[in-house]
């Protein structure tokens, strides 16, 4: 849990996101600890519940947990996934409304190429079913996937991995905002 | 009190405005608390006022408080805000020159199109009756403005739903000014 | 001098300037304290020095004093400034080369161009004797100045109110430039 | 050692890199001290080891080490450099894939002009022998060096004056892509 506290502060004082704009997760056996919805992700002390990843009926603590908690359902159950750090990063989102739901992003620098190799955009409205199954998906054989004009899912065998990726994201995402918007190429040039 | 000496150094420390540039009120029965003229907004501890939302005559420390105090009243007046919160964030001033007043910015991110619909956009000069009647008006329907050339105005029913506002204005106008440079198109195609 | 350490602070935390890319001085009397050169604005704890504002010959602790030393006393002798700033702000020093030396800069947004009016660009090189004359000519009239390519020059009769022009001036210069790129305008349109 | 602690964290704190997206080291005698792969910037409590500049066989902490420990050999090897700063700088890395290797970057404002002179694109993959070359021969001659498309490296005769040349390359780097983007001119008109 001092973990989750940790990192979701870190999150905000680098910058990636403001304060309420994402929600974090660690799993923990057949459970996830998870922030709860309306908190901030630079003050998550009292803000995180344990829910299971595969409740035979709603949990009760699900109308308190983070309104993306069935994303991160869908991520754990179908992924390799020990840790998952979701954020509306800026520059993830605005890149991605210039791409469509299906197309991937290829970084330019070459630490998020080795790191991330591509990072998917998918579809699907906050909390939803759609982006539940995209996500997962998405996230069997890539590290990062960005819900296209939402924000950036993260997934990590730790959360101190999980960060990294989501720094990499945003990272890639500026430096080739940057560049493209310099070569006035279009994205899928 | 505590409340707004916490939001106002958040909303510094997040990079949402500098020091200088904004002030931030909650409304107690029927006065308001609200940061003194030529405060820093990450220093607000000593600065805090209490006024009267509807004075019969100036009350005497208005000359004190900010000297958008009156567009504060207007607001507690005429909608149901408790909080209010208003910045010169970058991207919100910058976009808002790009609209004429009475136009509507919407955002093109999903968080900030379901949390605020759309931004309005208001003339009126700092602390003027103009803009008081105006951001006023806008706010009875929505739950942000920005005096054009100016700053944003977020309303909330506390200090955090403020916040969550504020930061979503400059989110979507910061991302909406990105997607739209790629695309060379002018604010209202 | 408890005042310019807790301003140095404010300066590099806001993200106004890197931490060696400014220096700081306020006038006491016939003299000023300033921060020494090579010393960083947000460490200026023992880094800083009394000089004469007019000395008959050159001070001996002019040699660890700021590299811009002259350029302040020219200011503290030409005009009512009581503390000065300077620093390296990115969006000031990028517009300042997109003007000629002379021109104005005038500000997009209200508070701006209520609180600075204008912002002139002036020559001279880092500490040199054109600069000195360049800007404490300029800064009769105005309350901040822009070496070109340099960085700017704020004064007040306080080290806050410097701190507030400071930034004015890069707020400023960071919505024109956002504005400018839009609309696709050169910069004397 | 508390040096390296110190500025690991100053790096990360002024927005320069991601908490991981960066090494550090110091000289000391015919050893230095390195941080270590995987290590965070702003917490290098504990991630610091010692390795020779020069083993005869690969050194056992070599494992722990960061991935470019041997791009540090080099360049200590090769120049007179006390600490070296790397960095994955945004606008460093984004205006380095506007260039190719061998050209040479003419920064546009006044200070960097006169502390870089000129900054040197190279290529070579993380901790490659390409870039341990390129980066260690561009090093004799400069202050900084871009690997294309990855970061920076600065160095410095002491950790201060690293983080002098890291911040400087970074500035040059974004004022001369804000200028560039304005006059819409290729980057080697």
């Amino acid at each position: 849990m001092q973990e989750l506290i940790k990192y979701g502060k870190k999150i905000v004082t680098a910058g990636l996101v403001h304060s309420h704009f994402g929600n974090i997760s660690k799993r923990v056996g057949d459970h996830m600890l998870i922030s709860t919805t309306g908190s901030m992700l630079d003050e998550l002390e009292g803000q995180i519940v344990s829910v299971p990843i595969d409740p035979a009926t709603p949990d009760e603590l699900d109308v308190i947990a983070s309104t993306e908690v069935n994303v991160h359902r869908a991520i754990y159950k179908h992924t390799s996934a020990l840790a998952i750090l979701h954020g509306h990063s800026r520059y993830a989102v605005a890149l991605s409304m210039l791409y469509e739901p299906g197309e991937l992003i290829v970084p330019e620098d070459s630490e998020s190429l080795y790191i991330l190799h591509e990072i998917p955009v998918v579809s699907g409205g906050v909390g939803s079913e759609e982006l539940a199954i995209n996500a997962a998906k998405a996230l069997k054989d890539h590290k990062a996937v960005i819900a296209r004009g939402h924000g950036t899912f993260a997934r990590g065998a730790t959360v101190d991995e999980a960060f990294v990726i989501l720094s990499s994201v945003e990272h890639a995402c500026m430096v080739k905002y940057l560049i493209d918007a310099r070569e006035n190429k279009s994205n899928r040039d």
